[in-house]
Order: C-alpha cells, then structure tokens, then sequence
C-alpha cells in the first residue's frame, strides 16, 4: 500500500513541469509522513531537473528546501509527533554508523547518503523530493522548525541556511573576521545574513551595485561591485574568508587575490567548468581553497535555532505551482529577489 | 667598502654557470658575515636561473639553502658569534614590524619579504645567493645549525625541510593520521622523513616503483606506483593530508579522490601551469587544496632542532661548482638522489 500525492515533475531533462501524482511509502516504524507546506526553488534543483550535472532521474520532483507538518509517525518515532511543523533538507537517509555518520556528517555518509529527490534510497526506490503535497521521510533525517518563525521565509534555510551556516562555523566567522561573500542571490544573501549575525563583519562581493541597499539591510558592513575597474586589487589582501555562492563565470584567482594570509575560499556553488587557480595565488600567502556541501542533521537543528533567535529569514518571493518555469527562468538570469518559495497547496 | 668574493652566476636565463666576482656589504651593526660551506640545489634555483616564472634578474647567483661558519658579527649581533655553525633559508630580510612578522611568517612580510637571490633589498641592492664563497645576513634571518649534524645533508633542510614541516605541522601530522607524499624528490623525500619522525602514517605516491625501497628506508609505511592502472581508484577517501611536492604534470583531481572527509592537499610546488581541480572533487567530501610556502624563522629553528632530534638529514650528492650545469638538467630529469648539494670550497 502506497500514498498517491499530487506533486510537480519534469518527464525528462529540461522539460516543463506538469501536475502528476506521486506514491508515497506507506510508513515504516521510524518514518515521519508530512502534509508539505512550502517547498523552496534551490539553483541546484534546476541543475538537475535540466540534468546539466549528468545525474538525473527521470521523472523527477524536485524540491530540498520543505517545510511542512506531521501528519502521521511511525510506531518507533519519539523526536516528532502529529501537528508538528518539521522540516526536510537536503538528504532523507544514510547508515548512520559509518565515521561520517557518527561524526555528525551524514551528507557525507560512507555507504552513501540519499538524496532528498533523483537518488536510489537504500530499498531500491528512486526519491522524489519537496515540490509535492506530501513526503515521507526517516525520522532522523527530519528537523524541528521552532516556534514563531516565518514559514516561507525558514523552508531555504534548509539548504541555503545550513550550506552557509557550516562553513562559517567550521572556518570561524565572528567578531574581528573579515567575511566576503561572492554572489548576493539565494546562498549569498542567507550567508551574509548569518555571518553578520555571527558578528563577523561582512562584505558583499557582488558583479554591479544593484543590490547595495539590500546588502545594508541584510546586515553587510560593505559593498563592492567587483565588476568595476580595480575593486578587487583595492581589496588585496582583505579578508580572511570568502564564501563563494556563484557557479560558473568566476575568476577565481582574482577573488583569492582579495584574502589575506592563510585565507580561505570556500566553493559552495557547483560549477560545471573545473575551478582553475593559479598555483602562486595559494602559495603566496598559504590560502586554500575548499569545498563545503550543506551540513549534518545537527547542525542543521542548531542553524534553525540561530537563526530563530537572531530573525534569519531568508528573503522571498512565493510563488504558486504554475510559476515555478518561469521561476527556473527567472532563477538563471538572477532575476529572484532572493529565494522563490512554492506554496505547496497550490500544488494539484 | 665591499668585499669581493668568489661565486657562480648565470649571465643571463637559461645560460651555463660561470665563475664570477660579487661584492657583498661591509658590515651593518645586525649582520653577520658567513663564510660558505655548502649550498643546496632546489628545483625553485632552476625555474628562476631559467626564468620560467618570469621574474629573474641577471646575473643571477642562486642559492638559498646555505650552510656556513660565522667569520664576522655586527656590534649589534648577539646570537651569533664568529666560529658558528649558522644557516640561511629562502629569504634574508623583512620589515620584522607588520602582523605577518610579528606571528612569525616572515615569508608573508606585507612590507614585502627580500629573497636570498634575485630580490632587491631595502637599500636598492639586488641579492645574490648562496652558490658562492660567503655571504651577508642580517642576524634575525640566520639561523642556528645544531651541534654534531651531518653539515652536507643538513644544507637543503633550509628549504625542503621548511616547506614540509611547516604543512605538516600546520595540517596536523602526527600518530593516526595518514599522509600521502605525491613525488618523492629533493622536497618529497624530505617530506617523508619529516612525517614519519612525527609519528604520521606515510605513504609515497610516486609514479613508478623505481624508488620503494628508498621509501621504506625514509620511513614510509607504504609506497604506491601511481602510474599504475587503478591505483589511485584503489586508494579513494584514504588520506587526511596530501603533500603535492610535483610541479607540473599532476591530475590534481585524481589525487583529490585519495583524500578523505575534510582532507587537505598542500600544494608545495610551483607549477608554471593554472591548478585545475573539478568542483565537485572538493565539494563532495569538503576537501580542500591549500598552497604553503617555506616558513619563519622560529619554525626553520624549531624544524632543524627537531631534525637534528630525530636524525634527519636529506639525502644527497655533494657536488662541486663545474658539476652545477650537469645537475640542473639531472634535476629537472628527476635524476638525482634526492638532493644536489655544492661543495662551497670549489668555487673559486
């Protein structure tokens, strides 16, 4: 016996989204099933959904951004209970016995972590993620959304929140660090919203100016429109970590030229052209660049409580089930201020 | 007042090695006049007296791994005393006031470091380095070479001994932790040495098995030919910590994928060429690539105590001034064993 739930798929890479009907697993003694609210637009989702990463699963829903509520728990499930407002990351299971696991890395799982949507659960199943009614998902795997919060603005902080929170963390972002954020759209708008939070003082690192008030009001102590003559070489030198939020198109050793010594860049997009660094731009003053890819259920659980106590939302525009094409579109040409957001009840 | 002393030079880039005349400073109140005993071959001396970085100057004395007896102090001098046995590294001067200096990385000196050779000094004056009959250091900048070592296998610790200790000492090398060398050269048999003294678990990833019995008698607990079919599959998620010591020539990606969860590749060398590494090889395992360059004073200090501990030496051939040529290109064929070391008597 399996749930049929309404939910948005693509048939085949690149192709428009269309109404279908989804099975849901019937629930297993640690499964929570939740009634999704909102579903955020991740750039990554169109990624896959237009298969530019070569992984995609066919049909496919996409959607790693969920907030929604529990509507039924399996016999063995303690931490969630029905009427709960919950919420779904990137990634719905894992061993949780490998190192990784243990260490509270799940994402990066040694037997393999599943991925919320176009991934192969641990029974074989394909997964289909949060641009649906309803999901059901492992209960470890589900957070708890606190009390009080904006709903739509919260659901992309499960991925944009937690892909910017665990670098800043790791890499140290707080008082007296310079942090520069390359990019002010989806992840580069949270990151600058959390990294100030932190108490790190924080430039934004944006290709022209438009976005120079937001940046203010997002709590950023500069702004810099690196697509200006000499911006970058005035900045030689300046910060300590830079978190890099943009794809493709980025000249990498320019940007590094920016850190001072023992800087750190870290590479949160994913680009599909190779990150191309000058070998004197690392040894010159001991920087590095690193990749970072979301962040484990417990922390993620903390990111949402900081970002409660500190009023982090993300900023959005929601949107229904017949916008989310032109929200792809839209998302491309950065044209979205900052994260579209579906109200998952227009979904039919 | 100078004095004139005996020395090799290349007239211009890329041309043969001949016996020449430099002037080197009378005396300021910090210096410390050292009469030159031996002089390492680093592949860095090569790339500069080929100019292959472009940022030669001619003539040009190499020479910055440099072993010597104090034959004259400064009024000022203190720690050093004529009849010592001193060394000199990779650079002779640097403001001693910015951030940089006062943590000890001299190297990263915001006022700008003056290399050993083909630098130019605060006074004006180009460097000219160790490939000679005696130098002048000012005294923070010499450091001191420890009781009963063996002086010619000491010579290349002043570079190769710095550039990995540093990374490994930085990076955590130490009982549990595993370190991949990639190459096994004048830096990366020092490397293993080094590593194995601190208690790491080593292996040699070098092309061929031309060298692995030398690797097991450096200390390395494993060799691995990389050149072989799979190797590199084999050894997936493996390291914590690579030391890349090859220049040009290494599919960067391939090693990434012998690192573990939050592993680290230093990168030693100074490729001519871009680093190219795919974003997902960082993302997936939040790996990065770092760039290290030499050390500080205190460490270089600290580095030859420790080696001096635990008998480390390079190994080498001690050679005289009308052999340079032949190893330049013995080098650059990966001919030598490990390290070229001129015997400073014979020049003349």
């Amino acid at each position: 016996m399996t749930t049929t739930v309404a939910a948005l798929s693509v048939p085949e890479a690149g192709a428009s989204f269309e109404s279908t009907q989804l099975e849901r697993r019937d629930l297993r003694p640690d499964d929570v099933r939740i009634d999704i609210s909102y579903a955020g637009v991740c750039h990554s989702d169109i990624h896959q959904a237009r298969d530019e990463w070569g992984q995609g699963v066919f049909p496919m829903t996409p959607g790693h951004e969920i907030i929604g509520t529990v509507a039924e728990v399996g016999d063995e499930v303690h931490d969630h209970a029905v009427g709960d407002t919950v919420g779904v990351g990137c990634f719905v299971d894992s061993c949780l016995e490998c190192a990784a696991c243990k260490d509270g890395e799940e994402m990066f799982c040694e037997k393999g972590v599943v991925q919320t949507y176009a991934s192969q659960g641990y029974d074989g199943e394909t997964t289909y993620g949060g641009y649906s009614r309803q999901i059901v998902v492992r209960d470890h795997f589900v957070v708890r959304i606190p009390d009080g919060v904006d709903l739509p603005g919260t659901t992309p902080l499960l991925c944009a929140g937690i892909t910017t929170y665990n670098p800043l963390k790791r890499y140290g972002a707080g008082p007296g660090v310079k942090v520069g954020v390359i990019g002010m759209g989806g992840l580069g708008h949270v990151a600058v919203k959390i990294a100030a939070a932190m108490g790190a003082e924080v430039s934004v690192l944006s290709r022209t100016d438009a976005k120079a008030e937001d940046g203010q009001t997002f709590g950023a102590a500069h702004y810099y429109a690196t697509g200006d003559d000499g911006v970058l070489d005035d900045l030689a030198g300046t910060f300590d970590l830079l978190l890099n939020t943009v794809g493709d198109g980025v000249d990498l050793d320019a940007f590094l030229g920016t850190l001072g010594r023992g800087g750190v860049m870290v590479n949160l997009g994913a680009p599909s052209d190779d990150l191309e660094v000058g070998a004197f731009s690392l040894l010159t003053q001991r920087r590095a660049v690193a990749g970072s890819m979301v962040g484990g259920l417990e922390q993620t659980q903390e990111m949402l409580d900081f970002c409660a106590e500190h009023h982090i939302t993300a900023t959005i525009e929601l949107i229904d089930a017949d916008q989310v094409d032109d929200y792809y579109d839209k998302v491309v040409d950065g044209d979205v201020r900052y994260r579209a957001v579906i109200d998952a009840s227009t979904i039919s």
